[in-house]
């Protein structure tokens, strides 16, 4: 069976990408990062995603961006805006997705992987540099010279199957393959129980994309207007 | 003063770097990168070449690489070879460059630095993917279309300023510029106390690179032939 490393943040995007792998007929080793972040309910969820979509392996592995700081997300003092932001917001992590695939790319290596998936998405996005294709085509040609299963002939690929899809067209994937959502955690300040707040960027891309895939949102939000 | 990010493993080669970006007038913000490696010797000799240097900060961030293995310097049962052998040696450890540039690279971002230096050397090395200039470059690339700063137009820079040289050059240059390299340590498997063993390839490259520039080799060998 081939292997796949796939990056798991325990919200929607990842899951989905998982359940895509597997049905892609891939032995799922899954990577999560505790960097920090103030949603830590979202690696909790990725453990429960990890189990349910049948993935052979889930590592957390730790690192401090919170010594970097620059984000609501990795440092205290950001708040988390509740209203959508002109350009890139402050929810961006300076290189997150970089570090990520990094991570990714030596387990890859190590498990004699050539496949790496991102549930990156430039569609319903935040607008993040780290989400667009461009980015993601300029990683795969790095990693290809960079590791010595490249320089051997073993291609690495970066697979982002949802970077052209609404987030309803996500949903709608997920679904036909499986994906319990009421598994996962987008939101980015949940609570320590998975609750999510109905007020973030994340929160307002997600539910949005429920309501235009015409399926129930089985999130728990804290903001009473999109409960269900 | 405009700022740098120094990658800083506390070997010859980090050191001349950080010397090279203090010649050019950076306020230099270094980066060591603890992953658990045989040799914890060189994070000390960081700190030390750190502060000899002049550099404006040192930071030593943690990330267990042992948890995925894969290398004589990650993995306590792949023995550090004595001998030189073909191809890509045991010692070379997955993505490992990639990995601390992605980090520098959120580092500088948060910094507000364009200039990320590394000791990368493609001449007297030991064959490693990630250490050749087409490698650089292509890293250089994805950062540009990774990060906020770059989309706002704040090109970084992957400065590389070793890697055309050869070992007795780089030495050569460092000591110019006032490196003490008996503060640093290049041994895959020093011990505790900085002393090298003087038998792996990067006491034999190090050696070598006194020898060729004709200058005496301040290193503590435990080998008694490499000893002066």
């Amino acid at each position: 069976m081939k292997k796949a490393v796939i990056l798991l943040s325990g919200g929607l995007d990842s899951a989905t990408a998982l359940a895509i792998a597997r049905s892609e007929g891939f032995a799922c080793h899954c990577l999560s990062l505790d960097y920090g972040q103030r949603h830590s309910s979202e690696l909790e969820a990725a453990q429960r995603v990890a189990a349910a979509l049948g993935a052979s392996e889930h590592r957390t592995i730790k690192l401090e961006l919170t010594a970097f700081g620059g984000s609501a997300l990795t440092d205290r003092e950001i708040a988390v805006p509740t209203q959508p932001s002109e350009g890139i917001p402050v929810t961006y992590v300076p290189a997150r997705n970089t570090i990520m695939l990094s991570l990714a790319l030596a387990w890859a290596e190590v498990l004699g992987s050539r496949d790496i998936f991102i549930g990156a998405n430039a569609v319903d996005y935040s607008g993040y540099p780290d989400c667009r294709p461009e980015y993601l085509e300029a990683f795969e040609k790095m990693a290809n010279l960079a590791t010595k299963s490249a320089v051997e002939g073993r291609a690495i690929h970066i697979r982002a199957p949802l970077v052209a899809l609404s987030k309803a067209e996500i949903i709608r994937r997920g679904t036909a393959l499986g994906v319990d959502y009421s598994l996962t955690v987008s939101c980015y300040q949940a609570d320590e129980n998975g609750v999510a707040c109905g007020r973030c960027d994340s929160c307002r891309l997600r539910h949005q994309g429920f309501v235009s895939a015409e399926i129930s949102d089985p999130t728990r939000y804290l903001h009473p207007d999109l409960s269900e």
